[in-house]
C-alpha cells in the first residue's frame, strides 16, 4: 500500500516533465502565471505549455495539444475552462501522463451540474491510470524537483508538509513559514478532492524523505474511517498538527461555498483526531508555532519544566506552560546551588522560574544555567528568556559575539541531554539580530511566553503520543 | 477625591525638575542611566544629579546633597543603597519635595527587615506630605514632561497608559506598544506599592487627558474593595484592561519572590474584574492587541459582524469570532445584490464573510464592499482582510495608491457610520507596507483572524460595560 501510493504519486512531486494544459500568453491569468511561477522556482524538468494557437509562452515552445509533446508527460496541469475538462483529460490518458493538478474551478463547489462534470473527470483518470489533485486548488509546491505553481513567491525548502484545504489561504500559511526560517517540503492546495484526498496525501508524506512534520488546514473529512486510519498509522512517524476550519456554526456555513464540505461535528472531530494521535491547534499560526519545535527538538520524556526568566517574564511563562498542564517543579537545594554559581553576584538563590532579578547577564551566562538545568533528572525541558544583553545597540559587537556563544552552547543541549529547549523574548527592535543568532545555531526562538509553551505543550504531547502507541496493533492507547 | 489625587501626583507626572538622587558617574549604573535616558527622551524640565562627591555627570551640575540644589524639585528619583534611603527621604521632605520614586530594591520583598525599612519610608513620607512609587520599581515614563528613566528605547507618546508590577517586563510590552505604531501616556513600574497603589494610579489616569485607555499588568491586589471601587468608577470613563501574572499555582509561586505578592485566588480576581468592568487578558500581548481597537475605533451596539475574506480566510475568521461569542449574520437580498455590483464580475453572489473568490480585487474595492455592509442596521461592526494586490510588488506603485484611496475609505466608515473596522493579513512580506498604509489612516491592523476577533470582542465588551452601568449608582449591571 504504501509502496503503491508512492508510485502513484510520484508523478505528481518527482514530475520530471510537466505540461501546462491551458497555457496563456496573457501575463496574469492563471495559464501564464503557473508556467512562470514554474520558471521562477527553479524547477528542474522540462515544461510543456498546451494551447491550441501554438508558438511561445515566456519563451518556452508551446504545443496545440498534448498529443503533439514529442517526449513523454509525467504531470498535467489543468487551468481551462471546466467544460473542456473531460475531452482533455481523454487526450492525456491516450498520451500516457500518470500524474494531474486540476486548478481549474467550477465543479462541485458550484452545485448538482459541476458534481456531474466533476464525477466524469475522475472516471476517465481512473480508466487511464491517472491520480490528480483538485478540482478548484490553487496547485503544489514540490522540494523534491523544486516545482512551484502555487505560491508568490516560491518557498524556501525546507521539512515541513503542509497540505491545506484553502487555496489563498494556504498561501499565506506557507509564506509564514517561509519566514519563520524553517522551509517547505511540500504545499499542496487540495481544493476538492475529487480524486485525491487528505488521507492519500498523509499516506505519501509518510514515505517521503523531505518531509519531517505534517501540517494540515482542513475543512471537512469526507471519509473518516480511512481518515482515521491512516492518520493512526501515520502520526506514529511523523507528527501530525491539524486546524479545522469551518469549527463554528456559521463558519461551517462558509466552507460550504468554499470548497463543498460539510464541517460536520466538532465533538466527533475532535475525538477523532484525540484517537488518531493528531495535535490540534486552536488557533491557525498555532500549526506553526508547534511545527517549529517539532522540526528540530528531541520530544521530552514527561511534562516537568524549567524556566530562566526574571520577574514578570518568569511568572507569565510559567502561567502559560501551568495552563497547558505542564509542571514547573522546585529546583531542589544542590541544583541552586550550583547555579546561583553562575548568576551575577547579587542575583537571589535561584528557584524555578531562575530569575536573574534584572542584573546584567550574558547570553552564555543564560546558556550555563539551561545546561544545569538540563542536567536535573526531574527536568523534561527547558524554556528560557532570552536576555536583553542581545539587545544594548551600543555594544551590539561584544552582545553578538557572546550570543553566538550562548547560541551555540544552548544548541547543543538537546542532543547532549535529550531535552528541548525553546528560546523566547517579546517582539521587539532587536529580532532580526537575536533571530538570526539563534536560528543560525537550530533553537527555536519565540516571541510570547504563550507561543514556547505551546511548543512545548506540543513536544510534550507528541512524546506521549509516540509512546502510547501500542507497537502491536498501531492504536493509540490514552 | 480626584482633584486630590491629581494635585498629588502632578509632581511626579508633570514634575518641572527633578533631582537623581544617587546619581553616578559610572556609565551602566542605575544612577547614570536614569540621568541619560531622562537627557535623551527630551525632559522638559530641569536635571539636578545629587552625589556626595559633586562635580558633573553627562555634563549636569551635581549637588552633593538635595539641600544644596538652589531652586525647587518637583521629583526626587532614588537609586541609592536601601539602608540610606530613610536620612535622604527626611532630607528630601525639609526640601519640600512632593514626588517620588524609588528605584532602590531590597524592601519588603527580600523579608522582615526590609519590610520595616519600607514601611519606615512610607511613614515619613506621609509626614512631609510626599507621595511616591515604589520601591523596587523600574521608574516611570510620562509624555506630559516627556520625562523617562524607565525604558530603553524611551516610548513614543500616546494614548495608552501602562501600569506594570514588573519592571523589565513592562519595559519589553511598552516596547510592543510603540513598535504596534501607538504611543504611552505613561509607562508606570509600580513596584512593591509601598505608597502610592494601582488604584491610586487608576484614579489619576482617569483624569489624565493624555490617556484613553489603561493597561495593566498585576500579579496581586493589596486593597480589593479599593481596587474594585475606583476600577469601576475609572472603567465607566476608560477602558481598563487587565493582565494577572501568577493565575497558575506555580506562577503564584514565583510573584511572592518577585514583587511580594499574593496572588490571590482566580475565581475571586475575575469575578472582582467582572464586577467592576475592567477587561481580563488570557495571554499578555492580548492587551495591546485590544487596547488597539479601543484607541481608535466607536464602539458597536451590539455583536453582530460582517467579514470580508475569501475562502479559508473568511471561514477562519468567523470561526474566530463565533468562538467568542459573536454572531456573524446571513445578508439579505437586497444588500447581496448591492454589494454585487461592487465584486469582480465573476464572484458568487456575496454572503457573510463576504467572498472574493481568489479573484484580483483592489483595496479600494474592498473598502465599497465594508461601507455597503456599515449602512446595514443589523451589522454592529466588520473585520475586513487586506486584499493581496497590496503585496504584488511590480505594481507596488499603482497598488499602494489604490492601497491609500482604499485605507481612507476604511478610516472613513467608523466616524461616518459609528461602527468599529478592523484590518487583517497574515504576516508577510509586505507587511510594513499595508501596515504603513493603513496605519496612516488610523485602521487597527492585525496579523491574525484571532486577534482581530479579540479586538473586536474588546469593543463589543466595552460597548456593554458602558451601556450596563447604571448611571445613578455606578455600579455595573451585568
Amino acid at each position: 500500500m504504501p509502496a503503491d501510493i508512492v508510485r502513484q504519486l510520484d508523478p505528481i512531486f518527482k514530475a520530471k516533465s510537466v505540461a501546462f494544459i491551458g497555457a496563456s500568453k496573457t501575463p496574469g491569468k492563471w495559464g501564464y502565471r503557473a508556467i512562470e511561477r514554474a520558471i521562477n522556482s527553479g524547477y528542474r524538468g522540462r515544461i510543456y505549455p498546451i494551447n491550441p494557437s501554438g508558438g511561445e509562452i515566456l519563451g518556452i515552445k508551446t504545443y496545440a495539444g498534448i498529443m503533439d509533446v514529442p517526449r513523454d508527460v509525467d504531470l498535467a496541469v489543468f487551468t481551462l475552462p471546466a467544460e473542456h475538462m473531460p475531452g482533455v483529460m481523454r487526450s492525456c490518458m491516450q498520451k500516457g501522463i500518470k500524474g494531474g493538478v486540476v486548478i481549474t474551478a467550477d465543479f462541485a463547489e458550484t452545485g448538482e451540474h459541476g458534481r456531474q462534470l466533476q464525477d466524469e473527470i475522475v472516471r476517465i483518470a481512473r480508466q487511464g491510470g491517472m491520480r490528480f489533485i483538485g478540482p478548484n486548488g490553487m496547485g503544489i509546491w514540490t522540494s523534491a524537483v523544486w516545482l512551484n505553481f502555487a505560491l508568490e513567491p516560491a518557498p524556501t525548502p525546507g521539512p515541513l508538509a503542509f497540505v491545506s484545504q484553502s487555496g489563498t489561504f494556504g498561501g499565506s500559511l506557507a509564506h509564514i513559514a517561509s519566514l519563520k526560517g524553517y522551509g517547505l517540503s511540500k504545499f499542496v492546495s487540495i481544493g476538492n478532492q475529487a480524486d485525491l484526498t487528505i488521507p492519500d496525501l498523509m499516506e505519501y508524506l509518510a514515505e517521503d524523505p523531505d518531509t519531517k512534520v505534517i501540517v494540515l488546514y482542513v475543512e471537512g473529512v469526507k471519509d473518516g474511517r480511512r481518515f482515521l486510519e491512516v492518520a493512526r498509522r501515520v502520526a506514529r512517524r511523523k507528527p501530525i498538527l491539524i486546524y479545522k476550519g469551518g469549527s463554528s456554526p456559521e463558519g461551517a456555513r462558509a466552507t460550504l461555498s468554499h470548497t463543498a464540505s460539510i464541517a460536520g461535528s466538532n465533538a466527533v472531530f475532535d475525538a477523532m483526531c484525540k484517537q488518531a494521535g493528531i495535535i490540534q491547534a486552536r488557533e491557525i499560526e498555532q500549526m506553526f508555532i508547534m511545527a517549529e519545535a517539532l522540526l528540530s527538538q528531541p520530544l521530552p520524556r514527561g511534562n516537568r519544566i524549567a524556566v530562566i526568566g526574571s520577574g514578570g517574564q518568569g511568572v507569565v511563562t510559567v502561567d502559560a506552560l501551568s495552563k497547558l498542564g505542564m509542571r514547573v517543579p522546585a529546583l531542589d537545594d544542590d541544583a541552586r546551588h550550583r547555579i546561583k554559581e553562575v548568576l551575577p553576584p547579587h542575583a537571589p538563590v535561584p528557584g524555578n522560574p531562575v530569575d536573574f532579578a534584572g542584573g546584567a547577564r550574558t547570553a552564555l551566562q543564560e546558556a550555563r544555567v539551561a545546561e544545569q538545568l538540563a542536567l536535573l533528572d526531574y527536568i523534561d525541558g527547558i524554556v528560557t528568556n532570552v536576555p536583553t544583553t542581545f539587545s544594548l545597540a551600543r555594544t551590539v559587537g561584544a552582545a553578538a559575539r557572546v550570543g553566538i556563544e550562548g547560541a551555540e552552547l544552548l544548541a547543543s543541549i538537546p542532543e547532549k541531554y535529550g531535552k528541548p529547549v525553546l528560546t523566547q523574548r517579546f517582539r521587539g527592535h532587536d529580532d532580526n539580530l537575536i533571530f538570526h543568532i539563534l536560528r543560525g545555531a537550530g533553537v527555536p526562538y519565540y516571541t510570547t511566553p504563550e507561543e514556547s509553551a505551546l511548543a512545548m505543550w506540543a513536544l510534550v504531547r507528541y512524546g506521549q503520543i509516540r509512546a502510547n502507541f501500542d507497537d502491536s496493533t498501531g492504536v493509540l492507547d490514552d
